[in-house]
């Protein structure tokens, strides 16, 4: 096992002077600088649950755990900034696997974090365990000068809007599994999107900065689910447009030729990392604006509705769609 | 399992409202006070490694989770604030067992955090495992108006200075294991030590708050070690008098009636998140002037010497005693 000194000399090479951080690895806990951070999220990953070493390299499983921590921060409408990582490792474990998790860490700092911020490591904490691996980040986050952006605060009226595809990395995960049995070479986008998601860290804090969302939420648990949390958290409704939804040509693909259910995938399928979020009627052409500016992938995906019409799925040709237990089935009439 | 919606609405139930968190559970991250929090520390622990379900209830667990970061705060002088928690849990674990933690991390934060500062909860993350548990805390705290006292800042001619006692909680290890064979009835201090370790909050928000260490570090690894740690962030040397090490009367009936070397415990056992700390000789009388007033168990210990005398350590004659691989030996002379 790499001891933990040769890790923090790694992690200190990886990232050098800490952006944000007035004291970092190496003492009893870091100091931050006073007044930078008031955004914080805290994000799991268990071998065997969240990955697999079979299907991801340690790089893929660094590279998705600051992924999916940019994108919780990303949802508030905020930029991201120091991390604190543990590591629960086995003791038999290649030592070149946790450094590759720093190295998979480095270069989704580098692919997703625009220069306007710097992901830094603040700290963290080494353990063995007799187990499987498990790897906890805590980032550090600014909210913008508008405030953060949250779950709470859509309106009935205000449209739903996607901010990127969702399905793909269920279908990735599905393939790698051998659920469907296809040929990965095709897939090479989903297979991308289970093991390297993005995050639209750079859309999230513009969208934050010009107060463009009533609500916001990263699309980490599945839409529907997702937009739940939404509905729970404002008191509303919504009428979700199945039929407005993109549809990736990887899915189409699954679709046409190997019959995959891609509805599903698109409207239950986890770890996408892609922003949902309310937005008032009033701001729609801000938001028009900024995807043709920045060449986002936006599509108005449904309306926020008064809370006793719950939410209502209307399925590829208009019908309503129920979800129950995980899955769903479609129906003639509501 | 407990779902992660009631154990959710458990964590609200028992931390309330949480000071200096302006948005915490519910959301994609939580929001803080702006400015309030400055110090940052993160610890895990491991079944199997850090606990045993046969020897610690989740009460003890989630109180020794808490406590040891406390520690970590208390070591920089400074004062603890929001929590973030994430547990991975077996699939088949009783529901008890994680309310339990949350349970023992209230109890600690009521035994161990003086009113002047509330330990709330910010948010985290809830995972399934295939494997032991793991639970990893990530504590936010505020540093002194004086500035967060570091490991680095000691100087040839400070004193080393010991707040409590080390050894215990490796004692009540070593019971519970079945390392020693003893009356474990005998000895409720040092199983306490191990399941319901303390941490010395309010002194190190004092001592931070007056100045008075050059530098500080809790003892989590072992007196020996811990006091390394200092002497390498520092670029300085020392002398460490065993002789002047506090003698729990437990720790002296191990010795006395069961053999038991418990030097070894009093200098390279771990966790008993005690503080230990290097004070220039014009402050000492500072140091003893608050141990009177506070009740404090306060242990001049050594001297901080150049950096080329390395770490000596003099055992209970006054003979140097070398420390090899974990272990040590007694050497007549240097």
């Amino acid at each position: 096992m790499t001891t933990e000194f040769e890790l923090i000399a790694r992690i200190a090479a990886l990232f050098g002077a800490p952006e944000g951080v007035a004291v970092g690895i190496g003492d009893d806990g870091a100091v931050l600088d006073p007044g930078r951070f008031d955004l914080v999220t805290m994000d799991t990953m268990v071998e065997g649950v969240h990955f697999d070493r079979d299907w991801s390299s340690p790089q893929d499983v660094g590279w998705k755990l600051l992924a999916s921590n940019l994108s919780d921060i990303a949802a508030m409408g905020g930029g991201p900034g120091a991390f604190f990582l543990s590591m629960a490792l086995p003791a038999a474990l290649d030592p070149g696997w946790p450094e590759g998790v720093l190295e998979g860490i480095k270069e989704a700092a580098r692919a997703l974090v625009p220069e306007s911020f710097e992901v830094s490591a603040g700290g963290g904490d080494l353990s063995s365990t007799h187990g499987p691996i498990v790897l906890t980040m805590t980032l550090m986050g600014e909210a913008s000068p508008a405030g953060p952006v949250l779950r709470r605060g859509a309106v009935p009226g205000d449209r739903i809007v996607l901010l990127g595809q969702t399905g793909l990395a269920a279908a990735g995960l599905a393939i790698l599994r051998g659920d469907v049995d296809v040929e990965p070479g095709q897939f090479a986008c989903a297979l991308r999107a289970h093991r390297r998601p993005g995050a639209q860290v750079r859309a999230g804090a513009l969208l934050g900065l010009y107060g463009v969302p009533s609500a916001m939420i990263d699309v980490s648990d599945g839409l529907v689910q997702d937009l739940g949390h939404i509905l729970k958290a404002s008191e509303v409704g919504a009428r979700l447009e199945a039929y407005s939804l993109p549809h990736h040509p990887e899915l189409v693909m699954l679709r046409e030729e190997y019959g995959v259910d891609i509805l599903r995938l698109m409207l239950t399928g986890g770890d996408d990392y892609e922003l949902l979020m309310t937005i008032p009627p009033a701001r729609m052409p801000k938001i028009w604006d900024m995807a043709r500016r920045h060449s986002w992938d936006v599509h108005d995906i449904g309306e926020v509705r008064s809370p006793d019409e719950g939410l209502v799925v209307l399925g590829p040709e208009g019908e309503p769609v129920v979800f129950e237990h995980g899955g769903y089935r479609h129906f003639e009439a509501k």
